[in-house]
C-alpha cells in the first residue's frame, strides 16, 4: 500500500514524543487544582504543620516528669491553673512543676508542657486539684509543631497528578493557588464526504459520524480541552484551510477519517502541505493502528488517525495520551492500569507487529487473576469496544497466546 | 465516651444507605455525558448500525456467485458498470450477473452486490472489464446493514457511567443528548473556633481547616459538585441556620471538626435539632472512623464526619462516596479498586472492629502480587495520606495480619 511501507515499531513511535516540550504553567485556586499537575513539584513547606504543639487527646496538658511513678493506688497530684479554650493560645499558660491545665483535643499546649494525660485516667479531686494514675512520656498524646511538615520540608514526593489529600496538605500549609500545567487544547477535525453530524438526517451512502465524538471523550478523559471542527469534505483546499485554522488555537490536532487508500494518501497530503509542519512518523507496526501518521509544526502535535473507531481509539491510548501527558509535566506514557491476566482461549498472533486485542475481564473465584476473553468483531464495529474491558497485548516477536498463559492487558479508565 | 456507645458495623451503615433514592433526571447533550449514569440504560437503538451495508476495503463490489471457481489461471471477468464515490448512494447501482462496481471501504454496496473484491485480488484489463483472482462467499469484506446493532437492539449491557465509546455508539446512531442523573450537590461545613480559612494569617492556638478543601475534592472526583459555606463557630444557633441555610441548596450535607467529644456531642445536637430531620447512625465499629454520625432528611444526608481529616477521608471513601453514587443510580459500593496485595509487615489490629490501614503498594519482580506496606502515623498527620496508595481492610473478628500474608487493598482513584 502505497506511502505505509517505513512502519516504525510502538516504542521508536513514543521515542518520537521526546521532541515535544510540556505546555507552559497557569495558576489557579487550590480548589480548581484536582487531577493537575504543579509545575514546581519541588515544592517545600513555608511553614510548621501543625504550626504547634497540639494535642490529640481530650484531658490534661503537664509536664511529663510530675507523673512519672504515679499509679491508680498512688496518683500524682496536679494543681489546675486554667483551661485552654478551643482556637485559644495554650501559651497564655506556662506550667511550673506541680502544675496542669485543662486541654481538648487538637488545642495548643502551654509553655513547659510536654505530654497529655487522657481524661479516662484523671479524676478531679475538686476544682484546682487533679489525680493522675498513669504517667505519661515527653510527647505523649501531642502531635509536636512542625512534627507533620516542617518549615522547608518537600511536599510531594514524586510529580503526578494531585489528589485530594495533597490539596489538603496545601490547603494546611497556607498555600491557596499554585502554578499549574495549562491543559493540552486538541482540535478534532472528521474528514469524508461520506460523513453527516449525528443529529442530521442520514441519506443513501451516508453514515453518522461517530469518530468526533469518541475522540474528544477520549481527549476529556486525558485531562484535555477538546474542541471539535465538524466534518470537512475530501477537499484538499478546505482541508488545509481547516488545519491551519485549528492550528491557531490548539496544542494538537486529530485527524480521522475513512480508512480507504485514498483518504490515508489524503490525509498524508494535508499533513505534508501544513505549513512548516514536518513529517515524523508514517505508519506503526500495531493492529490495529498500522495507518497512523505523525506530524509537527514547532511544539504541536498533528495526528493522522486512522478511520475505524476501534483502531482510532487504540492509537489514541497508545500515543496520544502520552503526548496529552507529557504536555502537563507527566511521562510519555499511556497511563493507564497495567494487570496480568490469563487467556480464556487460544489468541491468534502474526510475527512482526504488536496486536492489541480488545478483551473483557471476569475476576475468577479463588483465583487472583481475572480471565481475559476476547471480544472479537470487524475492525468497524463499536459493540466489541462497548462490551470489552481492556485491550489485551500480544508483543511482536510472539505468535499469539495459548489457552490459560499470563498476558498483560490495558485497562480502559474507569469513569 | 458519651454518645458513642451504639456502634454499628460498615455493613449495617452501608444498609442504612438504601433509605436513600436516586435524584432526578436532566437532559444534557451527549458532549457532556462522559462519566454521567443515563437514567433509562435500557436504551434501544433508534435504528441500524451501520444505516447500510458497508465495504471493508478497497475494491469491487459484486454478485459472489459470479466469482465461485475463479482463480488466479483462470479469473473471472465482470463487467464494471461505475464507480461508488465515498458518501454517494451505493443503490443507484443494481448488478446484474456479470456485473462489478468500484467500491471505497466504507462504501455503500449496490443493489443485489453481497461481497466484495479486495483491489489486490483484481486486475484491470480495459476500463469496463475487471479480472477477479479469488472467489469471494456472500457477506466477505462486507459489514452488513445493522450488523453493529440492529434497530431494537439493546445498547447498554449494564448501568454504569458512560465511556467515550459508549458516547460514540450514541452518535452513531443519532442520540445527540440523553437523559442522566443529575450530579449530588454536597454542602460542605467545618466547624470549630480554633480553624481559619487556609489564606488566612495564623494567630496562637488557630490552625488553617484543611478538611473543607481535601472533602470538596473528594466530592469532585466522587463526581459531585462540591459547594463550601466555610467555618462556623461552636455557636449551635448560628451553626443550626448554617445547616438548615445549606439545605436549601444540597443533596448532602457534610459537617466536619475537631475531635474533641465536646465537639462530637455538639455535631449530634445539631443533627437533632435540624427540622424534620432522624438519626440515623451513631458511631461505627471501624478505625479510624468510629465518631461518625448520619441523619436523614427525606432524601437528603447529613453526615457528621470526624475531625482528623485522615479518619474523614476513609469514612468518606466508605460512606459518603457510596451514597454519592446511589444518588446517580449506581449501586451504592465506593466503586474504588480493589486489589489483593501480600503485607510487608506484621499488622497489628483489635478484634470487633474493622480496620483500614493506610498502605504504599511496590510492584514486585517476578510476583503477581504487589506488596502492601502500612504507612503509620497518628490519625491528625496528612503525610502518611500523601505517601498511601490505598487501605489496607482488616476484618472485625481477625487480630491483624501475618508479615507475608494476602490482605484486600481499596486503592485511591487515579486522577
Amino acid at each position: 500500500m502505497k506511502g505505509f511501507f517505513q512502519l516504525i515499531s510502538s516504542s521508536e513511535f513514543l521515542d518520537l514524543l521526546s521532541r515535544f516540550r510540556p505546555l507552559a504553567g497557569t495558576t489557579l485556586p487550590l480548589a480548581q487544582c484536582l487531577g493537575r499537575v504543579p509545575v514546581n513539584h519541588d515544592l517545600h513547606a513555608p511553614e510548621d504543620l501543625p504550626p504547634f504543639s497540639r494535642s490529640t487527646m481530650d484531658g490534661f496538658a503537664v509536664r511529663a516528669r510530675d507523673t512519672f511513678g504515679c499509679s491508680e493506688s498512688e496518683p500524682a497530684l496536679l494543681d489546675i491553673i486554667g483551661e485552654i479554650a478551643m482556637g485559644a493560645s495554650g501559651r497564655e499558660y506556662a506550667l511550673k512543676p506541680g502544675q496542669a491545665v485543662h486541654i481538648w483535643t487538637g488545642g495548643e499546649l502551654p509553655v513547659k508542657g510536654d505530654a497529655v494525660v487522657m481524661v479516662e485516667y484523671t479524676h478531679l479531686l475538686d476544682k484546682r486539684t487533679v489525680e493522675i494514675f498513669r504517667p505519661v512520656a515527653p510527647g505523649e498524646n501531642v502531635i509536636r509543631a512542625g512534627e507533620d511538615f516542617a518549615g522547608g520540608d518537600p511536599i510531594m514526593p514524586v510529580r503526578r497528578m494531585l489528589r485530594p489529600q495533597d490539596l489538603g496538605v496545601l490547603a494546611g500549609l497556607g498555600i491557596t493557588e499554585l502554578k499549574v500545567y495549562k491543559r493540552p487544547r486538541v482540535g478534532i477535525i472528521s474528514t469524508g464526504d461520506e460523513l453527516v453530524l449525528p443529529d442530521q438526517p442520514l441519506a443513501g451512502g451516508k453514515i453518522r459520524d461517530i469518530n468526533s465524538t469518541t475522540l474528544a471523550a477520549l481527549v476529556t478523559e486525558a485531562g484535555g480541552l477538546p474542541t471539535c471542527y465538524g466534518i470537512v469534505g475530501d477537499n484538499l483546499e478546505r482541508m488545509l484551510s481547516a488545519c491551519e485554522q485549528a492550528l491557531t488555537k490548539n496544542d494538537v490536532l486529530l485527524l480521522s477519517g475513512g480508512s480507504s487508500v485514498g483518504r490515508r494518501d489524503f490525509t498524508l497530503q494535508v499533513l505534508e502541505k501544513i505549513k512548516g509542519s514536518e513529517l515524523l512518523a508514517h505508519g506503526v507496526a500495531i493492529r490495529p493502528g498500522k495507518p497512523t501518521l505523525l506530524a509537527r509544526r514547532g511544539n504541536q502535535a498533528i495526528f493522522g488517525l486512522p478511520g475505524h473507531v476501534a483502531s482510532a481509539m487504540v492509537v489514541f491510548y497508545l500515543f496520544v495520551r502520552p503526548l496529552l501527558r507529557l504536555f502537563v509535566g507527566l511521562p510519555a506514557s499511556h497511563g493507564l492500569r497495567e494487570i496480568t491476566a490469563r487467556c480464556a482461549e487460544q489468541i491468534p498472533s502474526a510475527i512482526g507487529r504488536e496486536e492489541y486485542v480488545r478483551v473483557s475481564l471476569h475476576g475468577q473465584p479463588g483465583q487472583s487473576l481475572p480471565l481475559a476473553t476476547p471480544v472479537y468483531g470487524k475492525s468497524g464495529l463499536l459493540r466489541p469496544l462497548v462490551q470489552a474491558d481492556g485491550l489485551l497485548v500480544i508483543g511482536r516477536d510472539v505468535e499469539g497466546q495459548d489457552k490459560g498463559s499470563e498476558a498483560q492487558v490495558l485497562c480502559f479508565p474507569e469513569q
